[in-house]
């Protein structure tokens, strides 16, 4: 490909691999002066810090601590421009980038980054019942409901009736999954008996259900085991080697016919790639990842590469994990070959992209985690110390660190959980709707 | 009336007068073991600090930092029960509060401290065509909304529709209008040449249309004139002794005939009580305040008091001023007369609420800022501490207190908004509908 004087980026997504992609590429410029002019678009004008979102879920942290403003990131940036938008479509014979709001840009090299979304495998009746925490708002909405169903149940004199909306269903036994059921566990255990005197805690109940024969699957079989039994300390009662069935807003089957009534649904069995469906005619595996060369770029479209979630490298055919770390190594690699092909390089020339496994790790609560560094294992409080001092390093922004660091220390030497309201840009729509569904 | 053994009092509102008047209440016992069961109802499940809600729809703060959990404020208590609840009628016949889940509060004492809503006085254009700062979802909305307008003009080619985006009406001068005019501006100082080189600052204009000759109509003109030249100098536009004669979603009609083409209304130019209207027969004034007598006692029903924004105090026939202050001093009033009829005293024994006026003050922007206290009156640099002092004492909690502090401080030192970022538990619907309405 023949280097134009200022080529054209376009990187949709500024998730971890869209933002890292951009961040390389800020105030590139070649020794001849050549540069890129990247636009980098994304449908929230923040980026979001995935990893915490169940502690959204779950009133310990609020929005701005997991969310940060892209423009500010590129605050002065010379090269980086920020667009607010959703892509609907990608041209690539005319190369240009088609977004809701009617604009066309177009590019010389783009970059897909658009990451990974729940998936409910189809099953529209789960969809429609349940909550997910993919994204800021998914998590303010459970937020949202867990907390008043608290405040429902307190009007319910039916014992049933109470005991069912204070039930609440985990289904994914995954790192999400098992955080989040971890988490509400000790929101309930701190909320419940000293602000709800009309409730006991034991009437709460919090169930996980997953598909394997034990959670936290890709992590080493006695990390699993910890986590199960921590779990259970907190009360959690596992359904292991267990699918869900059916679900509607009031109750789940399992495939071995239990039925568990309950008043919430939290989904974390399944993420599919969000990559623009019909809108993006790239060749794509079975798991829906756009295929790409060991270069990270599409077979058919050379000067389009695709990064994180949404990206199938050949080497695996399962697809790397759909985690930060794999998008972040990937959204350096991509800017290395752009930085290349803007210098005339060939991007084929250099090292196919390599996945450095630098470990994965999950809390199961308070001084309990698992980290998994290649043979290296922690556990417990240990696990729990290095788990919160990535976390905290890995947050962009002073005032996020700081804001988190002071939640964090609020929860483990207090007793709090600050972010409990329920609050909703939509007016009194959410409470009455909860008062309409929740009615007895 | 004769006293309980142990009373039921019912209090609807828990703004700072029914919140106080609970807090008075907490606890309370007589010496022969009498004592009071009080419920105490809202729609939200938080506490909300109204005076800065216009900082959350400019940026500066986060909802957690004007908003409490009221459950958490009477953690521990034993006579204090909260309720979240839409209260939809009293039957003071029957002594009996009916909220919207169906369920009945009966009572033999009532506080009535509904505070009050934004007054559109009846033009519903107007009402749907723009914003209010009233409550927690109104700031929300608004924020996410000015923040819309400048991403979405981002796209514009035609100059004339980005102004229009790009123009801002206040519609009201008291200290909630200039208030909000004066954050609004600095938030466009702050962030657009920054962050938004597609944008030139002086194509966004502010415009405050305020019915009196001059801003802050309750101050001494001399501190309307220093807050008139300040907005001013921050490259608002005054229209003073002028009325809004209509408006839609892209236009503003003064009185005087000129029309300002704009993105966004904020509508701060009345309130009204928000009573429980025809759910509430109490007699009412014509302002619809529920007229008390001198002991904030319903005429007809002496063991009904009404506080706040909601009542009128025969002293006063346009009432007392609706603010913090005397909705606070009211609130403990109650409280003293409640204690009292428990005790088997006659409240009208006690001397009438009287209401002591410390004073009033409004923040124009950055140092900048109007306090009166009786003859007393202080500006600029000196009035803008004394504001910051007075408001981190009142707001509720340390965690409160301290992340208000670290924004003002980056607000202060360095130049930061940190909370832009446009939230929605309705999920991608608010930037789907912000797109639909404002494209080109």
């Amino acid at each position: 490909m023949k280097p134009e004087a200022n080529s054209k980026v376009v990187i949709v997504g500024a998730g971890f691999g869209g933002l890292l992609c951009a961040r390389d590429l800020d105030g590139f410029e070649t020794r001849d002066r050549r540069s890129v002019h990247v636009t980098l678009i994304d449908r929230h004008d923040y980026h979001t810090f995935q990893p915490l979102l169940y502690q959204v879920a779950t009133s310990l942290l609020e929005p701005l601590d997991v969310a940060y403003p892209i423009r500010k990131i590129f605050r002065g940036s010379k090269n980086i421009h920020v667009r607010q938008a959703m892509v609907e479509r990608v041209d690539f014979e005319r190369k240009v980038v088609c977004s809701s709001d009617g604009a066309e840009h177009s590019y010389d090299m783009l970059v897909l980054a658009t990451g990974s979304t729940t998936n409910f495998f189809g099953n529209e009746a789960i969809e429609a019942s349940s909550f997910g925490v993919k994204d800021l708002s998914e998590a303010l909405q459970l937020r949202n409901h867990v907390l008043a169903c608290l405040e429902r149940s307190v009007e319910f004199a039916d014992p049933e009736e109470r005991r069912r909306l204070l039930t609440f269903v985990v289904c994914g036994g995954g790192p999400t999954g098992v955080e989040f059921a971890g988490a509400l566990a000790e929101l309930l255990d701190l909320v419940v008996p000293a602000e709800y005197p009309e409730l006991q805690r034991e009437e709460c109940q919090i169930h996980l259900i997953e598909g394997q024969e034990r959670v936290l699957g890709p992590f080493h079989p006695s990390l699993s085991a910890y986590a199960g039994r921590v779990l259970e300390g907190k009360g959690v009662k596992l359904h292991l080697g267990v699918l869900v069935k059916e679900a509607t807003e009031s109750r789940v089957v399992t495939g071995d016919g239990e039925v568990i009534e309950c008043g919430t649904i939290m989904w974390s069995a399944g993420v599919k790639p969000a990559d623009l469906g019909d809108g993006c005619a790239a060749q794509k595996n079975k798991g829906k990842r756009i295929q790409v060369d060991r270069w990270l770029r599409l077979v058919e479209h050379p000067e389009v590469f695709a990064i994180g979630d949404v990206a199938c490298v050949p080497e695996d055919p399962r697809g790397i994990p759909m985690l930060a770390q794999p998008a972040i190594q990937q959204g350096g690699y991509a800017a290395a070959r752009i930085r290349e092909i803007v210098e005339g390089k060939d991007p084929a020339g250099a090292a196919p992209f390599e996945y450095k496994d630098k470990g994965t790790m999950a809390t199961v609560g308070k001084n309990a985690a698992v980290v998994q560094l290649g043979k290296l294992r922690i556990r417990g409080f240990a696990g729990w110390v290095a788990w919160m001092a990535l976390h905290i390093f890995y947050l962009i922004g002073f005032r996020n660190r700081l804001s988190v660091m002071l939640s964090w220390a609020g929860y483990f030497f207090g007793r709090d959980r600050p972010s409990r309201i329920m609050t909703s840009p939509a007016g009194d729509s959410l409470s009455a709707s909860v008062d309409e569904e929740l009615k007895p």
